[in-house]
């Protein structure tokens, strides 16, 4: 087998893998990809057990074959290549990689023994690549991330309407996300973990979606993954989404975040890092104390609802993660200095944090 | 006392000292950070035991005083503050930190338990602070960073000629730089740590140096700084430096670099990552073989000398160690396959490397 490729698109198709495959695993053969190459090019493959990947990066390829090389020193080398046309060819049990006056021969692993991998041929609905990125990167922080139940560490996905629905929780706290879907979303649980290889694999286009028996197809232009669900069920975040609002402010979501982490500076690590928020007269005051000194903020906000004035306590960590996703205004509303608080963006019904406030 | 200084002037002086002063320590007073207000500004001043480091920030400041805050909380709240203009004032045992609006009362310490801390008065000789920036940053990597000899974790200063000299030496391969200087230059060996704070924080200007009891003191127009000198003889270096070169090849450092690079990947990390040197022909050929497979690659070189060709086997390592700082063309000068081999900057006498060749 003799192939050439540009070196520019199959180093980010081993780029995609290499985030995959662990570079270390008490069985070797998990560390390498798996290359099948046929007339119109390479198909790379690669597993962590928890998603399975594969690429496909167009190259001339003179008849086909397929082995396995270790998936990251191919990587190094094919990225370090001096040349933009790289040729590889296959002879005994060595894979030659040549470009420029380079010359290397790596040495091809069992392929018999490299794991079956499958991949989706169809797809059951559809979503907006930016969307469902941005949705996931927007609830991400929420899901737990140790010795907490398992369904705690993962992202619901689930059908709204017409609509489709991230959510995530500690039981601290909880952050959703609604957006577009073509077709039926069916209830399922990512692991956190894959939802970051989602984000950062899925960018542009259309992402087709398939149900599996235990698993989620996802197919982008350039990549088909299969990943691996959780099983459990997700418990029911209604009931701590308040409907009572009492209180309610707006205020510039940047302004509010630099105030916090401000203050924050001073807050006692050991008190969960508590930031105090009182509300009255058109004014957000903040206030933090510690072993070091106080600290104080004052902000001017809008303010309506039924009460006048409130007085509630977070950890600084949890008001700055449930903004991160906003931009441009916040809205902020309070059911009481003890129920959840929501944090919300202003003018955008997609995004809603849910942060429970510290105890007095 | 109060004072009205610039946001961004004392969030830089603080920047400085926050890099010498330890975040941690079993004597938490040297965590602090000693501020003297006058009539033109404050004088903040800090140190890791090692670097004694004062900095000027001019401010307008209505009456003498002196205090000592936690270096690290005080550097993070200017920083985060959002307003331009910073008002500090002092009541009791409280720094209270002004701005928009933001207010922090910050505990301050007990100055009388502060160590003395004294810097440099006057200049015995002076370089130019990118010079002399750069020839430290030049040598750096070949200072030997653990259990070895206490000398060769250091970079040694030396008067020759009319020009100064930094050397540094793990005993398998050795840097040098020569640059100008005013004035005399005494033998003395700065530790290789304070040299990384001397090479961030010497920018442009000139730099003032003065000679004292076991200590080098170093004047900027923004910083004092008084380092502690490392006692000890530095190695007679100048004997490993060949004095028959055989074989020389000049070609582009950049493209040494990344075809070093490119062969280590496949080098034997239990084999001092070695990568073979063969010169012949107007030709450099490298190669390289570990566990997973082989690698070479060929550069066109320009060749003079007596011997018309050399094999010599290197850590890649070293080798991108020792080319680190030369831009343009170098300049490779080889004496035997089991000699030290030269690294030099086409046309700039000032940087010499030398590594010594692996074994057979």
């Amino acid at each position: 087998m003799r192939a050439n490729v540009s070196k520019k698109t199959l180093s980010e198709g081993l780029g995609l893998l290499e985030r995959i495959v662990p570079s270390r695993s008490s069985n070797p053969l998990l560390t390498s990809l798996k290359v099948e190459a046929e007339p119109r090019g390479l198909t790379l493959s690669g597993t962590n057990l928890e998603i399975d990947m594969a690429c496909f990066v167009p190259a001339e390829v003179d008849r086909e074959a397929a082995f396995v090389v270790p998936a990251h020193l191919f990587a190094q080398i094919v990225r370090n290549l001096g040349g933009e046309l790289v040729e590889l060819s296959l002879s005994g049990n060595e894979l030659s990689v040549q470009s420029g006056g380079s010359n290397f021969k790596l040495q091809i692993g069992e392929l018999g023994a490299y794991p079956l991998l499958s991949f989706p041929t169809r797809s059951d609905a559809s979503y907006d690549a930016r969307e469902l990125a941005r949705s996931l990167a927007s609830v991400r922080y929420a899901a737990a991330t140790e010795a907490f139940q398992a369904v705690f560490r993962g992202i619901k996905i689930e059908q709204l309407g017409g609509r489709a629905r991230v959510v995530a929780s500690d039981g601290f706290r909880l952050a959703l996300r609604d957006f577009n879907a073509h077709g039926e979303t069916r209830n399922l649980i990512v692991p956190a973990r894959s939802a970051d290889e989602l984000i950062r694999v899925v960018r542009d286009g259309e992402v087709g979606v398939t149900y599996g028996e235990g698993t989620l197809g996802i197919t982008t232009e350039r990549v088909k993954m299969n990943v691996k669900l959780m099983d459990g069920e997700f418990p029911d975040y209604e009931r701590v989404i308040p409907r009572d609002v009492k209180l309610r402010i707006m205020l510039s979501a940047t302004a509010l975040k630099e105030a916090v982490s401000r203050v924050a500076v001073l807050a006692d690590k050991n008190a969960n890092n508590r930031v105090e928020f009182l509300v009255s007269e058109g004014k957000l005051q903040l206030a933090a104390e510690g072993d070091y000194g106080r600290a104080q903020d004052t902000l001017q906000v809008m303010q309506d609802g039924s009460e006048p004035a409130m007085s509630l306590g977070f950890n600084a960590k949890y008001v700055l993660d449930a903004l991160g996703p906003i931009e441009g205004d916040a809205e902020l509303l309070f059911s009481g200095p003890t129920s959840p608080a929501m944090f919300k963006a202003q003018g955008d019904g997609g995004y809603l944090a849910v942060v429970v406030p510290l105890r007095v």
